[in-house]
């Protein structure tokens, strides 16, 4: 399913082209039509894929009839829709509508497949599990975003050359007990990647809980982070604020999120969130307690964030813009074929270095 | 000294136009030719203007020489030209080397006015009046810079409409106790004034203490942010950054910079930055207890910061980008007359606005 060169240059940088399946998804039916929803609706319906959702907005639905999408705000009727078209469901709702939305799903989809774009994991596959949803559900987060929210800020492209998250905890489990992955989880899992390559995105399989411990440290603590600082550089009144300049900036531009989005995120993510906070603010105590000494001093923080930046950098090297025409991706990539022998060990062996996933 | 042309659109957007004088700075030495000193002879020279400089570092001075600029390695020759030319001295050397130059001012230059670009000001200013050089120096700050720094960084054009923080103690002390501020100091002032303007930058007038406190909130504060939220990223290893966007990196960008700078900072602003990392750690804990709850809540932090976010923009709403070709500042502008009626007043009337000044 797709056709792919590596060779390594000079400078070791691996060249890759990728020819993404264009005929092999089934229909998809989106439940949610916000900023992520809409754009994946925007990016399958652009490659040509049948592509139909439901948002319970009105006046969403009202403007994406009018762009010419296939919408409707009757949750009943798209579900059954969905069934009759044996259909890919992607749950794209915020935290607190997915349990009502999988209420639904059991209700009038009894037998189609299940993903979502939720940012957190745990408390999905919980409600997963409530639902016996197991066998038919893959979880997914694509790791991108803007400060806008909504239908009117959805728009083709969001997702490309961004990680999107593939959960596989049910082989991951099924596996360890030496039982067999059944062929329909299977197919869901490389319906999922072909999804999430049709957007330009890459799939980085990850189980629930590495996930979730993950975005607590990159996504959900800066957007703390961000809060906390918009509010003492505000303290700071006009004078500060006509000083800022690139640094307060760029660490503050996500405080402008809709902060109900924030809330759902980082509360229904407080189990790892609470161990990255405490260690995040250990680091500026230690630091707070060097500056306040007879002779200041915050080398141990600031040698220290600096290795960490230099060694970011380091591994993420190649992802640079380069003079070759040739995207370049800084994530290292296994082809696996989903059902294959020690496919699951293979999953587990790209998750520990955060590599992605080409699925044929 | 400047024509203003000043008129409210449809939106209150104030276009304003300025004329920069081109002719009446006297002869500019730099000590110091990193990122700030370097960038400032490039621009200073670019306009016309006598420009030399002193920098301990040989390849620089080679560097410098080679690209055409009047630069030497010897500092006593540097001053004793200085002196002779009555020129305006610019120390652009970190804070540790100030005390050391000062003190070859002291001797070789006894009359010269005295700026800086130092990004503390009340440990320079200690030095000011260790050497009883108050009436013959105006502090400065340039709020621009970027990760990398040294001769081989600088380069035209990195003050564009950046903030240059200009420190007027020494008149505000003199004004409280109803004592004439010396004309050579107010001309003095004048020509900070205006040599922040011809790089493009943006005069704001501030106290020491004031200038501290603000860069502490806005630039000390970051940079310690960056420096922690990179190595919590880093302790989540390649998965975590494989997962990282645009949050992530904007909020550790800064961790770049060499730690021995950002050390010289904080570490020489630690009376200020002490209180604003304590004000800080406590908003972060209180979102962590919040967090830690049965019932997981962050909505204080989160809607108190977007709240902040939402000010802070409304505040800098002007500066975004505009139809017209005019350039506009968020800035609110005074005009001033250096030694004037009730300049002194002006300055601290602007200062409480975070505007900026047009002398005249």
């Amino acid at each position: 399913m797709g056709s792919q060169r590596s060779r390594r240059g000079p400078n070791c940088v691996r060249l890759v082209s990728v020819t993404i399946p264009h005929n092999q998804l089934p229909p998809v039916c989106i439940l949610g039509l916000g900023l992520i929803g809409g754009s994946l609706m925007r990016d399958l319906a652009g490659h040509g894929e049948q592509v139909f959702g439901y948002t319970r907005s009105r006046s969403a639905t009202r403007a994406a009839q009018k762009d010419g999408f296939d919408v409707s705000s009757d949750l009943v009727q798209t579900l059954t829709r969905a069934a009759e078209s044996d259909a890919l469901l992607v749950v794209a709702v915020p935290m607190d509508a997915v349990s009502g939305v999988f209420d639904a799903i059991a209700e009038h989809a009894g037998h189609c497949g299940i993903t979502d774009v939720v940012s957190v994991k745990k408390p999905v596959y919980d409600l997963v599990r409530a639902h016996g949803f197991q066998a038919r559900y893959v979880g997914g987060h694509p790791m991108a975003g803007t400060e806008n929210s909504g239908w009117g800020a959805s728009h083709e492209g969001l997702f490309h050359r961004a990680a999107w998250a593939v959960t596989y905890d049910f082989a991951y489990e099924l596996d360890a007990a030496g039982e067999a992955v059944p062929e329909s989880w299977s197919r869901l899992f490389t319906n999922v990647c072909a999804l999430a390559a049709l957007t330009g995105a890459e799939a980085v399989p990850v189980s629930v809980a590495r996930h979730d411990e993950a975005v607590a440290r990159v996504s959900h603590l800066p957007h703390v982070i961000a809060e906390a600082l918009a509010i003492v550089g505000d303290h700071g009144g006009t004078l500060a604020q006509s000083l800022a300049a690139g640094s307060f900036k760029g660490a503050t531009r996500v405080a402008g999120t809709d902060p109900s989005l924030v809330r759902n995120m980082c509360e229904t993510n407080a189990d790892a969130l609470v161990p990255v906070l405490d260690e995040y603010i250990a680091l500026l105590s230690s630091a707070r307690d060097g500056l306040s000494g007879e002779n200041p001093s915050m080398q141990e923080l600031a040698e220290a964030g600096n290795r960490s930046y230099v060694r970011i950098g380091a591994r993420s090297g190649a992802r640079r813009e380069s003079v070759s025409p040739v995207k370049i991706s800084s994530r290292p990539v296994m082809r696996v074929h989903p059902g294959g022998p020690g496919w699951v060990a293979q999953l587990k062996q790209i998750e520990a270095l955060g590599g992605r996933v080409e699925v044929f």
